[in-house]
């Protein structure tokens, strides 16, 4: 072990394995963690190549061959429990995602809610046994997050009972989808269904691509790889462009609208069944933004305790580089945001199996704050996590940019989160809507439950912004509970403003769409905050459970740096609105170097209690026995480029150059 | 042509050509710089594979090749006007960087300055014509910043008038010179020299690391690529072990310090004369963060101008993304960034010409401030361009995760300039020391000279934050000299913020250097104000060299875009120093979306202007003729997974796991 490293985790002020609990949700989730995870550790068959040293192909083919592995040894362990299966495959895959990934997040759900009973007959046991290897087919090259604007074609023939399935446009050629371009034998292809003469919208088809046996592309399909993308080397996002794919009627998943033998179209019930799903992913993606942070952290923090560099006083030694307050003040704020997006992440996750059971009631009523606060803080959380994973990688100077630093890696398979699953600046105006909704609700006298019920107190004066004189402040900068008041009344601010923005938009004459339009700066604003305002409340309840006073100290040192932290970020909004006075900020500057202080002896300690194992974080830097160079050395010497003592190149071309000069 | 790009060409208010010579600095510039391209772009030698389908070892194979190729080909045309020499070879490059960079940007540079004339003799010829090869070896594996922490020794042993140069560390390896690990036959090592018991610290030494002619490693050194990074796949980065490497005394560069045949130290006559390569560098960097910035704008709101998407008015067919107030928000304060960033990249170039002249004459006197201003301002743009390059990415969705839209290779091969020639913190820091120093001048009052000057007008009463009301506020929100006095004001009060918060420090007891470090936030704050006043002065000045009337007026409402956005994200500093009122900052909100609207019908012509050749962007989102989506399904099917029609992943790994189920 690396003597500084070792030093520091000496100093820590508390009991690093009761933080893990806390993190894991208790000490027996940490044990069967380990467990889990260890089973993937021991296991020779999960030995691989760093997949930096890889082709494209290369990567794609040792990633097929872990997802096959990663099948059969969950089913030979008998793993069963979702959590544990992921935490078993996120033990093995680490950054990298698996091409597979779809068939089990996307196909093979969608048939379990979407197939009537004769359906599910045939094709659950063929894709649970892999006969079947399917994705799902929504995005098209020229069409995303406007479902409506879809083109592909699946146009009913009652003569065969078909569908004849079509891409009719370059741009309605389907583009993205996950294990479309290499690894399925089938898809689940959104089309627009036209059956009599009549167009119905979207409908979901099931659509063989491959033969199953030889997999080989079917007639009629040209499917393939998009080609090489920033991250997800591994994954085969496809195109498919479906030139008169003719499919039986059965093919179409008809467990709510239906074609009848004879073209009749019969209509869902509902619309809002298909809600869920959405919610619930981007529910999950706000802890995959908790845990990237926490990796990068993790990294970050381990390698500024090792690394010597400049100076601060001169003639002495060169300092740990954590010891500079501008590291601080990098990477503690993050490591604050790391802990409270996995405490948001928590919330998100109880609160969805807990309201997921009422919509199996049917029980709707919780759904659209659910919604919209998943769309808010998926986009939240993603953007935050994904500036501060480079953050992280460039505070470790040169090395972040080695890939053996894992930083990269890291961030290029994050940042999707960004777009996918709902486009971030999209998301943020739906939880707008929400706000909106809600504020005008409350303006016109009904009271309103739940997280925005803040929005009830909001009246005149609050909504306009007034001078510091005007508003007295009893905001004490020290007490989580008073900050989060002043968050909460900042978040209130913004949306009336931007409610006021529309009505204003309104006078003007614009029609509600453009005054929705040119009032969007403000409206993304309005989400912001309103979501920032949660992360802070729910970082400050989560305190309440932590008993240990050691660990209650640092992590409330923690939470209290991510509040002050976000409000000198923000602190026009606080001044603006006379929610803080000059001299408040002023010491909140103060407040906040202490702060850093604070932190400073357990800062690698609280990357720890993350517990992420070397072989997730993949990362020379971060290793947890801070013994960087030897390792990084040792890495680069199995750089493929070193295969050779002199590459081809120089035959080829430097000596002939020569001769020419 | 692309029908909806055509008509953003025709609606625009300006001729193109007229702002695309006044970025080339004259019509004849620009013809010229056509003519040096169109080099390039109709020479078959320069065809080749896009190089995000090739291998690592593939790109650096086809570098190399073209590496070769340039040099031939600019000799051939007799090119030798090192402007005109950037615009072949970026040309020719596209994002990418080329091996042999440092051989012409470092190796011989040092040579030329640092050759005693019997060195000159002996060395220039074998570098000029590339029999010998090399870069300069630098950094280590454990040290970057801290020069004086670098542990190379190279010990002199007068019984054979040679250096024995050695790593005694794993952290002394020489780490990350660009052309070490493959490319180059001779490094420039620096290393701290030892001669008659004595340490007298860094000299540069001429060191044969491959054979000339075999260019096999020679005995004692220990020489590869450092392995994969985020992005210079092109580069071969690489390491160097010395292991009692002999060098004869003339392969120290003498023309400064010496070391006799006996062992006798002589030292060089001043320490400022390597000042200056520093400084020219990092003032060109600021003219790459324009550039790159400009071409990720291209990219992006030529997308965004084909791109259709979602719905504003229900109904009606998807709009431009580009209609969009949170796309506009997004971009075109980037564009006015891009715009901002090329005019201090001119102003830096012409500076430091017109400096480098007095130098040339012994004249140092201008050279301190032009060091603190290269330094911020390389931070200072490097910062905002490599985050805004990734701001265009997302705003292209999905599509600008593709490596086709180019964004992925620009930015990777962007980010290093955060790091590289001055990590970008200590860069901060670097210009705040002579800040703090003018100003504790000017207190000592000192009239000070130049673009501090500023600093001069520092009182006691500005230096203390006040509340609005204390404050006259006279500011005009539409007069951009009125803007630059509210920036510059800004500069002042933070940077006599950091200097008291020193002080402070000092009080408590603190010595000099912790109270430096301790005010550390405070002092990146003030370089950052003052960088962000300087931008802003230059950007307004160059609108007084704008003679036509239309191009006036966009470019005008850029700079003030550009002076109102950047208030908008500091209106906590403006607020808290008082420099603005509430209402002023409400103001500029509304007056920022008129500014969109009225940029929004010449976007397309203002990224026009900077007449990026496709080649150079090699985006498909980017092409000028806007037909995206055809060509990224042709870009697509070259894709090297697309090369068979089933990968043999499947039967290697799929078809077996079906029979274990």
């Amino acid at each position: 072990m690396n003597a500084d490293i070792l030093k520091e985790r000496q100093n820590a002020t508390f009991d690093v394995e009761k933080l893990t609990n806390i993190l894991d949700g208790g000490p027996e989730l940490t044990k069967r963690r380990r467990e889990i995870e260890s089973m993937v550790l021991s296991d020779p068959d999960f030995m691989e190549e760093d997949p930096n040293f890889l082709s494209r192909s290369e990567r794609y083919d040792q990633a097929v061959r872990k997802s096959a592995q990663m099948i059969l040894k969950i089913r030979e362990y008998g793993i069963a429990d979702p959590e544990e299966i992921y935490c078993y495959k996120s033990t093995a895959l680490g950054h990298q995602p698996e091409p597979l990934g779809l068939h089990f997040v996307m196909f093979l759900p969608t048939l379990y809610t979407q197939c009537e009973p004769e359906q599910s007959r045939k094709w659950l046991p063929l894709a649970e046994s892999l006969q079947v290897m399917g994705t799902y087919a929504q995005t098209e090259i020229g069409h995303g997050t406007h479902l409506r604007g879809l083109e592909t074609t699946a146009t009913y023939d009652p003569a065969t009972q078909e569908f004849v399935l079509n891409s009719p446009t370059v741009s309605s050629i389907k583009w993205w989808p996950g294990g479309l371009g290499k690894t399925s034998n089938h898809a689940i292809v959104l089309a627009q269904l036209y059956t009599q003469g009549n167009c119905h919208g979207l409908h979901a088809f099931i659509v063989p691509i491959r033969d199953m046996n030889t997999h080989v592309p079917l007639p009629g399909i040209v499917v393939g790889d998009i080609g090489p993308k920033f991250g997800f080397d591994e994954i085969d996002n496809g195109f498919l462009k479906l030139e008169n794919v003719r499919i039986p009627r059965e093919n179409m998943l008809m467990k709510y609208a239906k074609v009848e033998p004879d073209g009749t179209y019969v209509k869902p019930p509902s619309a809002k069944l298909t809600y869920g799903t959405m919610v619930f992913i981007r529910s999950m993606i706000v802890g995959e933004s908790a845990r990237a942070l926490a990796k990068a952290c993790t990294i970050a923090i381990r390698y500024s305790a090792v690394r010597h560099q400049s100076e601060i006083r001169p003639g002495e030694p060169e300092p740990q580089i954590i010891d500079f307050q501008t590291q601080q003040y990098k990477l503690f704020p993050l490591l604050a945001t790391a802990y409270a997006f996995t405490f948001v992440g928590q919330y998100m996750k109880n609160t969805y199996s807990r309201i997921s059971g009422d919509i199996n009631q049917g029980d709707f009523s919780e759904l659209p704050e659910l919604h919209a606060l998943s769309a808010g803080l998926k986009a939240f959380t993603t953007w935050t996590a994904n500036a501060a994973v480079e953050v992280c990688r460039m505070s470790c100077g040169g090395h972040g940019y080695s890939r053996s630093s894992g930083l990269p890696d890291l961030y290029v398979n994050f940042t999707p989160t960004c777009t996918y699953e709902g486009e971030n600046t999209v998301m943020m105006l739906q939880t707008a809507r929400y706000l909106v909704k809600s504020y005008r609700q409350a303006k016109a006298g009904q009271q309103l439950s739940g997280i925005v019920s803040y929005l009830n107190e909001a009246d005149h004066r609050r909504v306009q912004p007034q001078p510091v004189s005007a508003r007295p402040t009893v905001v004490d900068i020290n007490d989580l509970a008073s900050l989060g008041e002043v968050y909460k009344l900042r978040a209130a601010i913004l949306v009336g403003m931007a409610a006021k923005s529309i009505q204003q938009e309104l006078q003007h004459r614009k029609n509600q769409a453009d005054a929705w339009n040119n009032s969007a700066i403000d409206l993304v604003k309005a989400s912001d905050a309103h979501c920032h305002y949660v992360v802070v409340k729910l970082f400050t309840d989560k305190l309440g459970e932590i008993g240990d006073t050691a660990v209650h100290s640092v992590v409330s040192n923690l939470a209290l740096l991510y509040a002050l932290h976000g409000i000198t970020v923000n602190s026009g909004d606080f001044l603006q609105a006379g929610l803080l006075s000059v001299p408040q900020v002023l010491q909140i500057s103060v407040r906040i170097k202490e702060l850093l202080s604070q932190l400073r002896p357990n800062a690698v300690a609280l990357v720890d209690s993350f517990d992420i194992h070397n072989k997730k974080l993949n990362s020379v830097l971060g290793r947890y026995d801070g013994n960087v160079y030897e390792n990084m050395f040792e890495w680069a010497r199995r750089s493929p480029l070193n295969a050779t003592e002199v590459h081809e190149s120089f035959h080829k071309y430097l000596k002939p150059l020569r001769s020419k000069l």
